[in-house]
């Protein structure tokens, strides 16, 4: 009888693949939602069944890590890595139904910038995932997110200056406030998710 | 000399009914607070008075829990029920305190519909608490709350898109809005302390 | 050959004093960004100093837990202790910050006094820091910032009832209640750190 060993389970980096990668669907139903002409109604039940399928994802996660006796990196680090990455889901889902709901139909253009910052955090995000299992290039990543997010930081307070210049009236602004901050909530996310990548590699380099 | 077992603290599921039965009281209150003719200031201070009350069982719990060498499940998930039952006194606290604090006169009926939700919840986890010493017939109680927190997500939608339907003067959607997002902040809370509770099952089982 | 002992790294103290330093800077900044004349654009830059030189601290501190192998508390809480000096001061940016970005011109009275609870709290938390070494005079600091933010949040709330008196007009109340939230929010981030203070020191006794 040959020597067995005890495989580290893999599917760990499939499923947090996965979740990232419902981010990028969900990044682009957000930018879809801000196009001139959506049906929003339509955009928000496609973002609501895309926040499910992601919540699915989540379970299997939270599941396999409660059942697996080797995990390929610390327990709380996996729980903390997969509860990020559907944060930013949540804050996604959120900014698309606050659109729908507080029917807003004219929709600042700096709002656009912040969804295509968050598109891009999506797919650095999602390219990423698969090199935990090496732990390599994974620094570019979180630096390039970090940097994404301070670009995002500096758009959402010009943001703000500009919803609060007079321009918009009260209940608009009401209306507005809460749509970017769930955008500015869905940024910073995805840089809390980077730097629980970087801790991750940090400890296990 | 006869063996000697060390018995596990079993004053943790006396403190934990405790805390949840105080949750059964604020919730009452807050009912009490959206009832017609209610004396505010009145119902506030008893809500306060309740806070406090909730405030020793939690303090109680965590001396316990510093001071015991053998706890009946996860030190940690210990804190974390114990915070998560404090979590949702706080929350319904702060929306009876709001309704005082803005002399808010009509309050929409919609937020009554939360605070029978609030109700149910509080009942449905006095309930189960004493369950978790056996970790028998949980689950019906956290999928119920589970189902209740998806209900009182759609009325709170459902009241968002009337605050904002052009009804209410500006800065009574301001005050509204406040008072409504601490009532959803307390559903949320209940699903947190049904999914601490899940957690610890599934771990124990 | 002697026998060798393995000291306990110190330097954590040092950057926790450091930390809590820091916190004193940014309050005092604050206090500047209230007083009549201010050169908001000024002040908010050196604030924003202020905030990068308390982030190099708390990367510091982060990556001394990660590289050090016997740390003189758990290492959980090392980085509760960390985290929540970093969200005072994160808190107290957002203040300043929105000052500026809001261009609010009248700032009620009331914010003063929160500002002079953050800088009593600023002050008690940089003496106590170093005697976390010797875990002595900790828990006169800690009652007494239990006891400042039981005052700060009864200012707060007369704060809330002023800016709903209508005296104010309402997109003003909208700025202005931002910027009161940021700061009962740093009030409360100095209680947690004070509460993990004792829980360390209880821990520890």
């Amino acid at each position: 009888m040959g020597l067995r060993f005890k495989p580290v389970d893999t599917s760990f980096y499939d499923l947090f693949t996965e979740a990232a990668q419902h981010l990028v669907v969900g990044a682009d139903l957000l930018a879809e939602m801000l196009g001139e002409g959506a049906d929003h109604a339509d955009v928000a039940r496609r973002m609501r069944e895309a926040e499910h399928t992601a919540d699915e994802t989540t379970h299997a996660l939270i599941k396999r890590v409660n059942s697996t006796f080797v995990t390929p990196f610390d327990r709380e680090d996996i729980y903390a890595l997969g509860s990020g990455l559907d944060d930013v889901m949540d804050l996604m889902d959120e900014a698309v139904d606050l659109i729908l709901l507080y029917e807003v139909k004219i929709l600042p253009p700096e709002l656009s910038t912040q969804v295509e910052v968050l598109q891009r955090c999506a797919e650095l995000t999602a390219a990423a995932m698969p090199n935990l299992r090496s732990m390599q290039s994974l620094e570019e990543y979180w630096i390039e997110v970090n940097r994404l997010e301070n670009a995002g930081d500096k758009n959402h307070r010009r943001t703000l200056a500009k919803l609060f210049s007079g321009e918009f009236k009260t209940i608009e602004v009401l209306k507005l406030k809460d749509i970017v901050e769930s955008l500015e909530g869905a940024i910073d996310a995805f840089e809390k998710v980077a730097n629980i990548v970087e801790q991750i590699a940090v400890k296990e380099s």
